[in-house]
């Protein structure tokens, strides 16, 4: 019977989200607490990967376990008791044994955060920037994301992907309380693609790089034209949608 | 000449505001930093108190300077360069030479959090509870502080305050995202009045304490009738109102 684990954690003490030998990994951490209360090794499949240090707020992996789980609940308080402060279970449902987390997502919809002031509350989750930045430009960088598919210029140069084509959803920076917010969604991510654009639209927002300069970036599809990656304290998975 | 420093501060690693002997507090610290960059010796009169592990998202103080200053801003710049990541200075102005950041205050704004589920980008900023709490009878008991005047019921025994009188402008709990949040605005607050206010509701939304014990309560004027304080985590100077 097929599973559905719906999570959040806090990236920073954590290698990322994907098993890797010898790191710390939220899928290492997850699946063993997962296995233990369950009585039976599980294996996790992720909607996606995140990056060191990159946060998630609602995370989705699904899994196989032999017997009907009956009380969701309980399990999902025995996960929480036994997970570290910086991971925490939503829920748990059971879905279709075809289902998958990662092939049946829709989109997922990443934020990133960057703190325009010192923040005592905000530590490792964002970025702070306190530069001058002009919005309207680097929000006019974030519509002509819209006019693209081939995103090769923001992914890191060696992948396995067959395709680097996206579906750009919305694209926006917006003020949020202390902090300047991007809000991407898509429905895939290249990997490092989210930090690879705020990095680059930085450029635009501190005037350094057009918005015609930005366009022609991606036009080219060559990973060394865009800027330096934003830092992963600032990025959160915010949602996978299916 | 007078000035008036508005700041921010996560009070988990410190002993509180006030100065105390041989304890890290907010006030020894931003004292001691704003001594060093103004290159003279400072003596900062807080708006209140705040009691060890409770933060302030606006906290005031005043201080007296020989010279004018002219530049607020690199000022705030050099004291946030100086001061630890927990603490933030927001803004100084010029005031009146008799004005009292303590006396001329009009009200306080404190807010309670209480994380009603586990959150991996909580930590130290609220109180987890996770027990059944009836905020609809919460609230009933909220509204019944705007009948009393006289909260000795819910202040530290030893005090050098001359009357427990408090004149109660805004109490209400209310939801925000994951967190059950109480706020409260009054002219003034005793020592650890909004802990064991809370500490008394949450007798209430358990169910173990009607509301009209909780008048009782506050009608008997006596401590050790009234609940035991809410941890100090969840607690925040949100403003104080001149």
């Amino acid at each position: 019977m097929r599973y559905l684990i719906c999570f959040s954690y806090k990236g920073t003490n954590y290698h990322g989200w994907q098993i890797q030998p010898n790191e710390v990994t939220v899928q290492s951490i997850l699946t063993s607490s997962l296995s233990l209360v369950l009585r039976q090794e599980v294996e996790l499949v992720g909607a996606g990967r995140t990056d060191a240090g990159v946060h998630a707020k609602r995370m989705f992996a699904h899994f196989d376990f032999d017997d009907e789980i009956v009380d969701f609940e309980s399990l999902s308080n025995k996960l929480n008791s036994l997970l570290p402060s910086d991971i925490s279970v939503f829920g748990i449902e059971r879905v279709a044994d075809d289902f998958h987390a990662r092939f049946d997502a829709k989109s997922r919809t990443y934020r990133y955060y960057i703190s325009r002031r010192k923040n005592p509350f905000l530590g490792d989750l964002s970025a702070k920037m306190t530069f001058p930045l002009d919005v309207d430009r680097m929000n006019d960088a974030a519509m002509a994301l819209f006019d693209y598919m081939d995103f090769t210029s923001f992914s890191k140069v060696h992948t396995d992907v067959k395709t680097n084509n996206c579906k750009i959803m919305r694209a926006e920076w917006m003020y949020e309380e202390d902090c300047l917010v991007f809000t991407i969604q898509a429905d895939r991510f290249l990997r490092n693609m989210v930090r690879a654009i705020v990095g680059t639209m930085l450029e635009v927002g501190k005037g350094k790089l057009s918005v015609e300069g930005f366009r022609k970036i991606i036009e080219q599809k060559n990973r060394c034209l865009a800027g330096t990656s934003a830092p992963a304290e600032g990025l959160f998975l915010c949602d996978v949608e299916y």
